[in-house]
């Protein structure tokens, strides 16, 4: 017998034409027919009218919002149904979670909230067991990992690029094991992963949804076109021919697509005609029986096979639906949003962390109601794969925008609460969050201020600090009442353009701060009166730039670098950077009418445009910071940086707007090319954790046809790339994620911008042009990267804390005058720092009592003699302020304990050794990190 | 308090843009997203979830389909719904028909069908006490009388000029009580009539069907977009705007529309909350109640109110949604289809009868299973107002047409059962379906055959009838063995051309026939050998044509005629006859881009083109009849006819294929010009019964603006219109429904077809440029016009029987060879013919026991002298082979016994004296007819 295992299902965005609420209600259906709520009521309708009727729900963003507006009676049929499994969750995270451009830290909260929600309402019962990212646009090693931690016995998607599936068909490999890390002992980061077999959406002609068209099976005889039989031969077609590009006699059928199910009768009504008669006609002889399913029974169904399966350790990046249509473009679409959101993150874990450190006093206290949970929603949301991805319409950008901000501003009265609370003080606080454009009322005008600097990482960090002033001099006092170098600059054009009369500061401000582990240290700030102005700027570019670490070399005639030396490690390698932007396809090509769009990149050359030969330059160097400030152009222009105890040199770049009066969209890159000899490989990291070697024109699994030298060759990046040869390692640290490549030897792209004038045919109907009240003539976005140079066999030392650091920033907050004289100026929640290889990913209150904890091992086995080691941790001694009372340890989402986690166990084709020993914990309280390794707990607390 | 009644509802065409069954199955939605089973699955779904809410369902053609789908658990959950008023049938006949273009006969059936379905499946809870007209285009005083007589209490539209709407807003007229004849004694065709305030959609803003993108009720204020105020705010506005406009401190809104309810959660989800917010707002002093209601309800408080309503005795034609875009063209839409279904509804009646008077038999006889059930649904469906309308897509017509021919296949075999069983023949039974064109392989090749006439009325007729042959000479003989005149004719060319290689004959076969009340008679042709050839034509036009009733003149240079007198009366009119086309708008006008489709006729000028102003003529004349053969143009030509006993002159026109390769789309009249001087007014049928006056450019009820000096003018005629002054009367009668007017005095114009280019935007979708197999270059139709020339006082003695003769045509069937000698040749069902007043409107079987019988008076109380008299029928002496075991009466249709029948009594502005006495009926058995009383009764018969 053949089974085929049909799957109702709905793929139900959290958000991408409409905004997450219009798509729950059902609201602009003008824009596009979807109601969510609806969807729900009607599959829990049909559900009841047939015990056979199966349902499967993914999004649980969507399924909180419905259930909180339920009946307690309807509660309980609902419960009942999943109980009897007829409706099974499956992924059950708050969304389905972008791959290319989240960050593992956030994409580990949203499917905790999300299971969470599931556990506490269902119990065992709604513990999905499947992942199912059955849209995102290619797939990310470091998903599969987490979703493997998390205790999934398998995963299933849809979208692979087309020549990974011709191949994978034909060899029956579409369904594999994959092994999700080079560092985790296996089966740890093993993941069974099924490419479904027609993207999500039914075999052609069977879909019975509102939505379709397909023929419905009419089945009485006295009305006209009677099809059964046509529909049963049909179907029976489509069956045997799945079947011959699978292994087992068991195949699966999504039977559902994006927001389907809003009548849910439609479909079930001609599903179980459909189950009837093709069964029938076993008494004919047919060996196919076609059962309601989901993907757990289909998985189980697998697992019996007990087959041995194809092992892959790569990743499934990037997407190509053909030859001419990459989605790398989506890698940067949306560029301020991308930083918007990864801001936010760092911003929702000091939420969490001073709401466990403040105790309840920080949800309501002296500032008022504030809560953690609505920017951690609002955070769950953008990591939707329409979300930081860049892919929605601009009207809901703008709403993703918005919640974070709405979020953020429910945790600044919590922060306010936890830090008044912390520090004794009752002055009120305020909080810049336009510091990127040098705008900060209080700082603008405030001739007395202080600063706190809340350090969420598990170790002491230096930042410098830039505040925008309009005095010449001030005087900076820190914590410990030690005067700190402080220096001022004048404002450049370029910020004094971007900030667009946001602020009428001429200088910035610039000193280094230090925090304590997840801790603050606050530092006063005094007007200096009747100083000299600050030093005005050199014209033209220095030729060398210079602190302890590094060495810049500049071309004075061209202004651009020339070089960048390591002076510890005696280093050198020649490096020039310029800005470039490719044009566009606007789809008049003769190969293909692919235009670049919000998904797509298709430049319509290989050659990108140069900006400019030569920047306009001007150079300032004080005790704090030496500083090259370029203008390629009205649109381009960079300033080079080089703090005095820093390790990496910054490029902040500000593009935009630019400038399409031409007819001509723009993808504006900036390259490094080196003398670094790259052999046609460099290196990308999976949402932030691992990194993957990526070869130029090559997928290790197949045989690739390259039909797009340029985006064909892009790659996410998420915090870091690389390029390395025996001696060099340039690693470049992005603040938020963008697409890159190594196009060329020695040389490393990253797209920054992106504007575009045509809809590039995924679905968003927009073209990806974006502009705001602010910016009403295009956008402009400022962001930097951070470059280091390093031997390769230590280049992890310093490009893991660096990135943590830009990922995990300080939170600022100021107030206005001095400061009373019983305030704490300093605090650690930690009674020490943690080992430079353990990073404290979350630090959360779950309950009253408790507190949820994920420590993380942030190194690679490879990477480190020092830090690619196994590390050891107590609990009990971890916090200064919280007196642990008991420690549970789960899986990593939080919704298991690990003890009763058990998978599936699934045997690759070729196995492969075990890279790591397992190591016994000594002892309940000391806890081993090895290697890219987080560890999730439960701890009982009380506050000392 | 202002009370505002919800009405949710849906309007299921029962076929326009796709057929009746793609419609329930929602087959072809690609077309339009529209399933029947998917509505009436979901309406009850949501009913059972909250006792509050109400639904109301119409179209029981479709709510039948779905009845025998259902588990009797579901019909019993249906029927308590239906019990508690949950669930109210309106309107329930088996469609909901048009208006202008159906005849009361078909009308009347297919309500009966539609109304008994429901009263056997639900009884008394089942029964509609509404009319619900909220689609048809345009409003026929007839079809108010038949409701009023079917025992509606009121009847609601959506569709009124918008001049009268305007009118009527403001003197608060749009609920009047129309007085639906001028002969019925009120009140007995009196009906409330209610206009609907939004066509029959909800007001603007409140359509919450999946259909629609109005905002949804969110309610929720933790998401965004919380809209309840605003929403409460936006409906009390609509219900207090509405509220000035009518009589009552109850107020009526349809909240649904086309096909909508397919997910009735989506419009109840809303509803409820809509009424729960806006009656929470009397708590702050709302005056405003809404509730969930249906139009029963709403009617019961409109008659509580015990109000007087303002009286209409005219129609509601023709209907214009806006100064240049009257729906006065689908009065000729599809001139075919519309000839088929007035064929069908002859066969159909003829079926019903021999299926009463062949007893059991006729079901199931020596030819096989037959049934009259499929015609008779068949037509119920054709009734529809996207039906003979003529406005439903080209596939949608074919498959009207389809099933007509599939119902008649069906009668076939009963006819031929039924025949086999009076006759005491068992020849097989040959039907001749394309007589009008002169196709009959039988009659072409045969050397000897017989033709049995079936009569379907209840009084002797006489017809000639046409056969075509390829012999030169026949012997006829009668049924008592007499020898019948007959004479054979060459087949004109233009039939040849019509008939498109389908026959062969060269000459037609020309004689008188007679059959018996409802009776048959049969003729025995048989070739004559070695008989000169016929006559050929006489080149030329005569310069006179006559008969013992009537002579014709015509101008021998024009081949026109010039002249018709009454020989008998000594009447004499000058006449002049010609075709013309008038050039369709093709939307480009300053005035308005209306264009002339399928609803719509706008000529671009008022003056139409001429065809040609003289016609090729030849000429015959012989003993049976003469003809006048004229030919215009390649694609128009004309036979005029004077039979040698008829009183009226035949005019058959053939007009097509209408060439429009000169881009312009066209619409073809005739028009006839005399010397009667009409002084603007003319007359038309309504539904084929009472006759009203029409006058140019005016409205009985309104101050007219004329803006479409043609189109406005344009008036339903469905079976004769006539012009006359004091002393002349010129009566018309048709073959189908056409649309005409009187544009000049004296003149009377009919459209006979349209070939149009261009849609007309009223949703269709599509040019009326029809097309088929048979006639790819586009549709040829042939049809014929009954001219007579009476006195006024008389001429209904004369158009009554001729229109009545043409509507109930005989029933040709023939046998090959020679007559088996027991064969009765001559059968009538009745004793005696009936009164010239009287019609046997319904003879059909009922149950195994009983037929239902309606007999109708068939004058207008002021038409005749002679005949508008009360008149006498015995039931008990009527049928020559039935005894008549039992009579009970009924209401007319036959869903409720006439005694329990009791309705609304309605107060007119100003009464009027009642136009006639009632009489006491002097037996049971002994029926009377008052003029234009149609009485229905249940008799229960054996066959003696």
């Amino acid at each position: 017998m053949l089974n085929v295992h049909l799957v109702p299902h709905t793929h139900d965005d959290v958000g991408w034409l409409k905004t997450v609420d219009q798509y729950f209600y059902g609201d602009r259906n003008d824009i596009q027919h979807a109601g969510v709520q609806y969807i729900l009521d009607s599959v829990v309708d049909q559900l009841i009218k047939n015990p056979d009727r199966r349902f499967i729900y993914v999004e649980t963003g969507f399924f909180y919002r419905w259930w909180k507006q339920q009946s307690p009676s309807m509660q309980q049929t609902v419960k009942q149904l999943v109980n009897e499994g007829r409706l099974e969750f499956v992924n059950g995270g708050w969304c389905m979670s972008d791959e290319a451009t989240t960050h593992y830290s956030a994409v580990i909260d949203q499917m905790t909230i999300g299971l969470r929600f599931l556990n506490e309402t269902f119990g065992v019962c709604g513990r999905p067991r499947v992942a199912w990212h059955i849209d995102p646009f290619g797939h990310a090693r470091e998903h599969a990992s987490i979703f493997a931690q998390m205790g999934y016995d398998g995963f299933f998607f849809g979208r692979v690029d087309y020549q990974d599936r011709n191949r994978r068909r034909k060899a029956k490999e579409q369904e594999l094991l994959w092994r999700a890390s080079d560092s985790l002992t296996p089966p740890m980061a093993d993941l069974f992963t099924g490419i479904l077999p027609n993207g999500y959406n039914p075999p052609a002609g069977f879909c019975w949804d509102q939505l379709c068209s397909d023929d419905p099976i009419r089945d009485d005889p006295d009305l006209e076109d009677y099809n059964v039989d046509d529909v049963v031969q049909r179907f029976l077609r489509a069956a045997k021919s799945q079947a011959l590009v699978y292994k087992t006699n068991h195949i699966i059928m999504t039977m559902g697509s994006d927001f389907q199910y809003e009548n849910a009768n439609l479909w079930y009504k001609n599903l179980d005609k459909l189950i009837r008669y093709v069964n029938a006609q076993q008494a004919n002889g047919s060996n196919i029986n076609v059962l309601y399913s989901t993907p757990s029974c289909y998985l189980q169904e697998l697992h019996r096979a007990n087959l041995t399966w194809s092992l892959k350790t790569d990743d499934f990046f990037p997407y190509a639906d053909n030859s001419h249509n990459f989605w790398t473009g989506y890698f940067t679409s949306r560029p301020a949003l991308k930083r918007y959101e990864r801001i936010s993150s760092s911003n929702l874990q000091s939420c969490n962390q001073l709401e466990v450190l403040g105790g309840p006093i920080s949800r309501k206290g002296l500032f008022g109601q504030g809560d953690s949970e609505t920017l951690r929603k609002a955070m769950a949301v953008a990591q939707h794969h329409d979300a930081v991805s860049g892919t929605e319409k601009q009207h809901v950008a703008n709403d993703y925008a918005q919640r974070l901000a709405k979020g953020w501003q429910h945790c600044q009265v919590l922060v306010s609460n936890s830090l008044a609370s912390l520090t004794g003080s009752s002055a009120e606080r305020i909080y810049c969050d336009n510091l990127n454009v040098s705008v900060c009322p209080l700082t603008e005008s405030s001739k007395k201020f202080s600063v706190s600097v809340y350090n969420p990482l598990g170790r002491t960090v230096t930042w410098p600090v830039r505040l925008p002033v309009n005095g010449t001099a001030y005087s900076v006092i820190d914590a410990q009442g030690n005067s700190v170098d402080s220096q001022v600059l004048p404002l450049s054009g370029a910020t004094q353009e971007v900030r667009r009369n946001r602020g009428f500061a001429v200088n910035e401000l610039v000193f280094q701060v230090q925090a304590p582990p997840l801790g603050y240290s606050t530092y006063s700030v005094s007007l200096l009166q009747d100083q000299p102005s600050p030093s005005f700027p050199q014209h033209g570019a220095p030729t060398v730039m210079q602190n302890k670490f590094l060495q810049v070399t500049f071309d004075p005639d061209t202004g651009l670098l020339t070089g960048l030396s390591n002076l510890e490690t005696k280093q050198t390698v020649k490096l020039t950077q310029n800005f470039y932007w490719y044009n566009a396809s606007d789809g008049n090509s003769p190969e293909s009418q692919q235009t670049s769009g919000a998904y797509i990149f298709r430049p319509n050359s290989s050659t990108p445009f140069m900006v400019n030969s030569k920047a306009k330059v001007e150079h300032f160097q004080n005790t704090v910071v030496q500083e090259v400030r370029q203008w390629f152009a009205p649109w381009v222009s960079q300033v080079v940086r080089l703090y005095a105890d820093s390790k990496a040199v910054e490029l902040e770049w500000t593009v935009g707007p630019v400038p399409v009066n031409d007819g001509q969209g723009k993808e504006v890159i900036t390259r490094l090319d080196t003398s670094i000899k790259t052999a046609e490989l460099f290196y990308t990291d999976s949402n932030g954790r691992e990194v993957l070697q990526r070869r130029k024109d090559f997928r290790p699994t197949w045989q690739l046809k390259q039909t797009e030298p340029i985006a064909g060759n892009y790659y996410p990046i998420n915090s870091r790339a690389f390029i390395k040869d025996d001696v060099d390692q340039l690693t470049v640290v992005t603040d938020r994620s963008q697409g890159g490549g190594s196009i060329y030897n020695g040389s490393l792209e990253i797209m920054l911008h992106r504007r575009l004038l045509y809809d590039d045919y995924r679905g968003v109907g927009e073209a990806l042009d974006e502009q705001s009240e602010i910016f009403p003539d295009g956008l402009v976005v400022r962001g930097r990267l951070l470059l280091s140079l390093e031997r390769p066999a230590v280049a992890a030392d310093t490009h893991r804390p660096l990135a943590q650091e830009v990922v995990s920033q300080p939170l600022l907050s100021f107030t206005d005058g001095g400061l009373s004289q019983n305030t704490a100026l300093e605090f650690s929640g930690l009674q020490a720092s943690l080992p430079p290889a353990v990073h404290l990913l979350t630090l959360s209150q779950w309950d009253e009592e408790s507190v949820l904890l994920r420590l993380e091992h942030q190194f690679q086995s490879w990477e480190s003699k020092v830090n690619s080691q196994p590390v050891k941790v107590n609990l009990q001694k971890l916090f200064s302020t919280l007196d642990v009372l008991g420690v549970s340890e789960l899986n990593l989402s939080a919704n298991q304990w690990k003890e009763e986690m058990s998978r599936f166990d699934w045997t690759p084709e070729k196995d492969e050794k075990p890279l790591l020993k397992t190591f016994e914990d000594p002892s309940v309280w000391e806890v081993t990190l090895r290697p890219m390794e987080i560890r999730t707990f439960l701890l009982r607390v009380t506050l000392k």
